[in-house]
């Protein structure tokens, strides 16, 4: 007998959860539809400020495959069309056609929910106004892309976490004199005070004007109710223009509804095949999933694509009849601001101090490659890591060309709960076009091992 | 009472080691003499390449750390002074000051040999030629330098390993017209010949003759006794400069005279603190030494800075009454010629049959950022996986701008004895400016899980 898979949510996630088990199951043996509000599936949402800066020249550039693809693959894929009800009892879900209001039930004998993250957006005065921009999925980016204005100079960007540093970037390649308002006492809170300010630092030595540790209050309109500045708790910034860069929140209103059990996040809960707690036939992934934290043995809340393209790769094989799991994350992260390059993995010190983890932090300074090559650039790395066991508990860098994607090197070693003692002898690619001869790892390893009294200098 | 130290050779290894135990032992408790031939210390010869291109203007950019420095650091450091003789049961050593042949006997409580490398020189006709160079030193290094003039069209570089590679690059970026005369199938030969192919492929892209499968068999002269062109066994290559890359040994006749026991490689060797073995007192590290292959379980020979560093460090610091231990390297290395990165770690195919492993490879072509992002590039990974147990063996990289150093991401893996299985979900960096969503080690993994049955795809 033929079964039947719906997929809510066309993104990385879902459509990855569907393609894989198509991949896996033919058309006789397994029935996919899969329904998407919007008219785009399976696009790089972590690609638009890219997108809005100008540097990535066409929107569809982001998209990995289009609605017309995954309908030649064989997946019934109903797009402007949104799913308002999951009754599970009843294995089926209602959805709706936006264009013409018509609703029909769907029963389904197993259910994948990938409704992804909504924009967390202020609720004061003026947030609502023309020029006052998200940048969650495509329609917002070219919304952003269509409004640019030669009349405009300045942007103030509200958010200092990862989407604000983009488009803090992005506003500033579109010619905008940008100001980032941060709530946050430095830029980055992902990362510790020490080196956020050096994120602050780097971005206005390139021209970015950076409010933090304040509160966006009002956006300011002119006669016209255009913005004419953002009033934050430190002042007036000017502004024609207004990003909004304040991260996102699972969207998990739909399965709340239907009594599936939420994290202390808003995220659904899963197992290791990414199949729902407490349910038979229902799996989830991507932005409306919690995650575990494997270094922390926490749930975490994190929107990211890599993750969610890992989620559907599960999903689907399970579902699919294969085998496959995600055991979990450890926090690993990376942007830019122009050459300013950030990571981070693991826990840092907010967090670590959250687990209940005695721990030593070790900061150092090294060029990312040989001192003497040509263009080389500055780095620091922090490294923390637990009293007495010496395991590694985070990395953060920040630095010039090269060092933010030395993160990798942290995240596997903590996947292997490594000891920042056995991190020393590290045999890591050396040549001086890529790497001093200690690579900055194993100098902020040998530091930290000297710290909790592992390691030799 | 006070005990003496001896070094002998003021490189990577001798001065790590000398400083190490100098930071951790006073001068009233430790007296240390180090002898060196040359009158450098501590220099980056990984570093000769790029003066030789002209791209690091000052020779003295290279040296980390001067004579002088070591000396203000309390360490008698005996430049121009060779040691010519190692009299183990006597504990002492005899040196000779080059300059004026004067000999005398020191003794020693404690000895680290730290005698490096020798290069490989072809006895065939010619080689001994002037406009003939090795790039293994200082010296050589400045009297290649000396000899470029503008006369000159046409260089052989004899070697396609690391050093042939980067000196290619060098003798092209001084415009010259370059032949690459490589012994091997195809160039880099610790690489295995489908991907040395890529590196051939590129480099002939780049505008650089690669004559593969070929033995350099002669230096022809012209009427003034300078090169002509070089003669190998595919043919007279045009050449008024001749740069030798083709490796080098360890220098151990010393050691081997004094009876210590070599292995097959002709490098000494020893435990994980450096001592070598069958001694009480006595210590090696660097180029002269043999390392133990943590994924083969044998030991090999791998002359490079980065272990060098790292060998001076432990056998300083457990000269100095502390604790480390080097356990040994995955094999990991890393060069480039111009834009074309290559790196590698672990075991090849070759070395995994040698082994007596069964084992799968997966290779796979991956952009190394976003696809739609500026400037992206292709990069081609290989992946040996072993049958049954999944553990990850080896890796290749072949690519263009940001794919070699994702090397250490496998050398980390390699160290912590992942399957390619566990690998799949790595928490690795994702952002476009740094990586497509699913990062090419990881798509490697995907491949290689599958081949040995544990993986969704």
């Amino acid at each position: 007998m033929t079964e039947h898979l719906v997929v809510i949510g066309g993104d990385a996630a879902g459509m990855s959860a569907a393609s894989q088990a198509r991949k896996r199951r033919g058309a006789e043996e397994l029935r996919i539809t899969a329904f998407e509000r919007t008219g785009f599936t399976s696009y790089s949402a972590c690609g638009i400020p890219y997108w809005v800066a100008g540097e990535v020249p066409e929107r569809d550039s982001l998209i990995a495959r289009t609605p017309e693809q995954h309908r030649a693959a064989g997946i019934d894929l109903r797009t402007g069309t949104e799913v308002v009800e999951i009754d599970l009892a009843g294995k089926r879900v209602r959805s709706r056609e936006l264009a013409t209001g018509a609703e029909e039930w769907t029963g389904y004998d197993r259910l994948v929910i990938a409704t992804g993250a909504e924009p967390i957006r202020p609720s004061q005065p003026g947030f609502d106004a023309p020029d006052v921009h998200g940048v969650q999925n495509l329609d917002e980016g070219g919304a952003l892309i269509d409004s640019l204005d030669p009349g405009q100079r300045h942007a103030v960007v509200v958010g200092g976490g990862y989407i604000g540093l983009e488009m803090a970037e992005a506003m500033a390649l579109r010619g905008l004199q940008v100001t980032l308002v941060s709530r946050a006492a430095e830029p980055m809170p992902t990362l510790d005070p020490d080196m956020g300010a050096l994120v602050r630092e780097g971005m206005e030595k390139l021209g970015i004007t950076v409010v933090a540790g304040a509160e966006a209050q009002e956006v300011l309109l002119d006669a016209g109710g255009r913005p004419r500045a953002v009033r934050s708790t430190a002042g007036e910034h000017p502004a024609e223009l207004v990003v909004l860069g304040l991260g996102v929140r699972p969207r998990t209103a739909l399965a709340r509804a239907a009594g599936l059990a939420l994290g202390e996040h808003g995220g659904l809960l899963t197992d290791e095949t990414m199949r729902v707690v407490g349910t038979e036939d229902v799996w989830a992934g991507g932005d409306c999933v919690e995650v575990l934290n494997l270094v922390s043995g926490t749930h975490q809340y994190v929107a990211l694509g890599t993750h969610a393209n890992k989620h559907g790769l599960v999903a689907g094989t399970t579902i699919g009849g294969g085998k496959a799991a995600f055991p979990g994350i450890v926090g690993t992260a990376i942007t830019k601001v122009f050459g300013l390059e950030i990571s981070r993995t693991g826990l840092n010190e907010k967090e670590a101090r959250a687990a209940g983890l005695a721990f030593k932090s070790a900061v150092i300074r090294s060029t990312a490659i040989a001192g003497y090559y040509p263009g080389v650039e500055l780095m620091t790395v922090k490294m923390l890591a637990e009293e007495g066991t010496g395991r590694l508990l985070g990395v953060q860098i920040v630095g010039g060309a090269g060092s933010g994607k030395r993160i990798d090197t942290a995240a596997v070693a903590l996947t292997a709960r490594m000891t920042v003692g056995q991190m020393i002898s590290l045999d890591l690619a050396y040549a001086p076009p890529f790497s001093p001869v200690w690579d900055p790892i194993l100098v902020a390893a040998r530091k930290a091992a000297q710290l909790v009294g592992q390691g030799p200098a």
